[in-house]
């Protein structure tokens, strides 16, 4: 997608720390980490949400979270424990429609989405 | 698991508010609901986390993420957006050891994870 501010970053044509990659995901760290450790996982293919994944997207998902377990590996926090997050839509707080998968870990987290959790 | 609180829902022997059945996936409504909507999605194969995920279960997890996007849909909060939460270990607050899938919607859903968010 000529305007997604994701695909850029796959292509390197906007600079990204990068924690991952191979032929079908792309991984780097948050620039606005709301944990210690705070990480995106996004697909290669683009498409925008989980409202919007057809029926060859399923795989790409479960396969994000195989490396999702490896990148909790590799930074360190596979025992202490981490969060994946993905949000789709208006109430869920999704800002970019790339689909992205946050790896949240490094801090005892708190709760699930309620303002006063 | 003889021992799992979450098997015994999916048997049946502990009871639940079940909101969606197939031979894969089993989902109910969270019994101390942090959102409007609240609801877990489980495989109905017993396995701990995300760091016990084999080979077999990514495409199973993949497959959550379509059932969720069928339950928001039958939930009426497609459109509204929803979040799906995974958590894995200490950190996370992970609670119950049979991998679950969070979905929360129904209202505007805070930060991600931080005290302060």
């Amino acid at each position: 997608m000529d305007n997604c501010i994701f695909c850029k970053i796959i292509e390197g044509s906007i600079p990204s720390k990068k924690v991952y990659e191979d032929d079908r995901v792309f991984a780097f760290h948050d620039i606005q980490p709301q944990a210690p450790v705070h990480i995106l996982i996004i697909p290669k293919k683009h498409f925008a949400s989980l409202n919007d994944a057809g029926e060859d997207d399923w795989d790409t998902i479960g396969y994000i979270h195989k490396a999702a377990k490896q990148i909790a590996k590799e930074q360190g926090v596979a025992e202490s424990g981490y969060r994946i997050v993905n949000n789709c839509g208006p109430d869920s707080g999704q800002i970019v429609f790339h689909l992205h998968m946050h790896l949240l870990a490094g801090e005892k987290l708190a709760g699930l989405g309620r303002n006063h959790s």
